[in-house]
């Protein structure tokens, strides 16, 4: 190896793939970014590849940590599959960047990913019991428990968007009913938007300024639109029950949210703090702290690099 | 000391109190039950430390093992209380055993002290990721993750009985509504069983039958009472959905319950494993195994056992 020691990350998501580079010591140096090709995984693996090649001029990185969006072995390096994306089952991404890259490579579900870089890195520091909730198309998690990721014996923990927390709610992705994900992820929001708007056209009312979705209503919230921070309050209702839930089986010190909640700070964390308040014993509220995810919209990215299995 | 080394064991319950006699590799010699004495927790103590000393004819234990029916500090030996009974509140039961029969002395919540009994001695033996639920009077909870007891920031982890599985519905001891313990506990069962038989009153239908507990169900159960077939249906239907929660977040290898399903057997678990198989995703039920604790009506003092720091 000629050169400082570079570490390279991978941040694979439906919709948008990150390639970076970085220092041992967590410095990113450097980014690029591609839409996911649809298809087949082979496209992406090699701009995957060409890009980390660009990224690292010739050299040889030292470890490769790939974040991904799906069920996955982390043991063989295996993703099972994406969701919403066909071409994504029984991908060898491990053995694939490996021998591309002469480096060792760690694979970590984007959930589990995320509380590894708020635990090393973000708003999670020197907490021993985390969990992490990504709220964003949907609703996922990761559990840092007594210290370590904790991943369950087949690998699926943390799947906090899909326990019931309204009995014959509306409908989820994944064919069950009531599920946190159907009523406070993105999708959810712009579902639900839709059906307040339909409503209200239906009386008569204007829908003229409606939000579509997550991030418009976020952007109204912030400019005090009565309407959206309603919404938005009603939604911090959804979340904070199933974080009540996880609360009373885990008994964390610190819960941090993702994506929208990074957008929409306190227009949705306090109205989710009051209603926690509301719910959970004052034993379980002692020290706890909710909170956005401190490494932002750079989380991704970090997420990548916290799974590097960098040699010590 | 002198002779065979024995350990204590004491189960520490809100009705009940059990003091057990224990060779070091978890043969039970002997036992002694009390009712628990109302009012303060010194007589108590007395009772458990003569009926401790009856037990070891003059001999000093090894190791005291203490399981308690509410939140307490591990660390400290110290019963911070007893719902139920109002004069247990910071009982500091480790040291004053400690000093009585000069032993270490282990203390730990029962739900988390089943678990670990269970895992070491039931049917979660050989189990990493191991969710136990206690079935009695109320619910509550024991995780052992990843091999080794987990509990909590404020060691109040394992707190299943008080997710919220129905919004809006009964009102829960603790205060909250919908609580899974306020539909599926004994005491839930009892109050459930009473409403039906008003209803059935008002219709002027017989209510003879009806059983008025969760043992008395049971039993009817077992007789192939209709009515109390379909009443325990209903209740496994709760205890699923509850399980499935639990499942979707920490993705045990098995689920162990404890009293009301030893006593009840399949006509709970089959129900309730038909539900399962409804609510999880199939990636999620591979090798799943829901059971009756092992242990069965012995649990009590193996937990107590369970928990002695036995010297290595």
């Amino acid at each position: 190896m000629s050169g400082d020691p570079r570490v390279l990350g991978v941040d694979l998501g439906g919709t948008k793939i990150s390639v970076s580079l970085w220092t041992p010591d967590a410095r990113r140096l450097a980014r690029r970014t591609f839409d996911t090709i649809p298809g087949s995984a082979g496209p992406n693996l090699d701009m995957i590849i060409q890009l980390g090649r660009e990224l690292l001029e010739g050299k040889k990185p030292i470890a490769v940590g790939v974040s991904a969006g799906g069920p996955l072995d982390h043991e063989r390096g295996v993703i099972l599959l994406i969701p919403n994306l066909s071409g994504w089952t029984n991908v060898p991404i491990g053995e694939r960047l490996g021998s591309e890259f002469g480096a060792p490579v760690g694979l970590e579900n984007d959930g589990n990913a995320c509380a590894i870089a708020e635990h090393r890195f973000g708003a999670g520091r020197g907490a021993n019991n985390l969990v992490f909730v990504t709220l964003s198309t949907g609703i996922g998690g990761g559990l840092i428990l007594d210290g370590r990721i904790y991943r369950g014996h087949r690998f699926l923990a943390g799947e906090i968007g899909h326990h019931v927390i309204l009995t014959d709610g509306p409908p989820c992705g994944c064919g069950n009913l009531g599920c946190l994900e159907a009523l406070a992820s993105g999708t959810a929001i712009a579902r639900r938007l839709k059906e307040r708007k339909r409503i209200l056209e239906k009386k008569g009312q204007p829908t003229d300024g409606i939000p579509r979705n997550a991030r418009e209503l976020v952007e109204c919230a912030k400019q005090n639109d009565f309407f959206s921070l309603e919404f938005l309050r009603e939604t911090a209702g959804y979340l904070a029950h199933g974080v009540t839930n996880v609360i009373y089986i885990l008994d964390p010190e610190v819960v941090i949210l993702g994506t929208i909640a990074v957008a929409a700070g306190d227009l949705l964390l306090e109205p989710m703090r009051a209603e926690l308040a509301r719910l959970l014993w004052p034993a379980f509220r002692k020290d706890l702290k909710v909170l956005p995810a401190q490494l932002g919209f750079d989380l991704g990215d970090y997420s990548a690099f916290a799974v590097a299995p960098i040699p010590v």
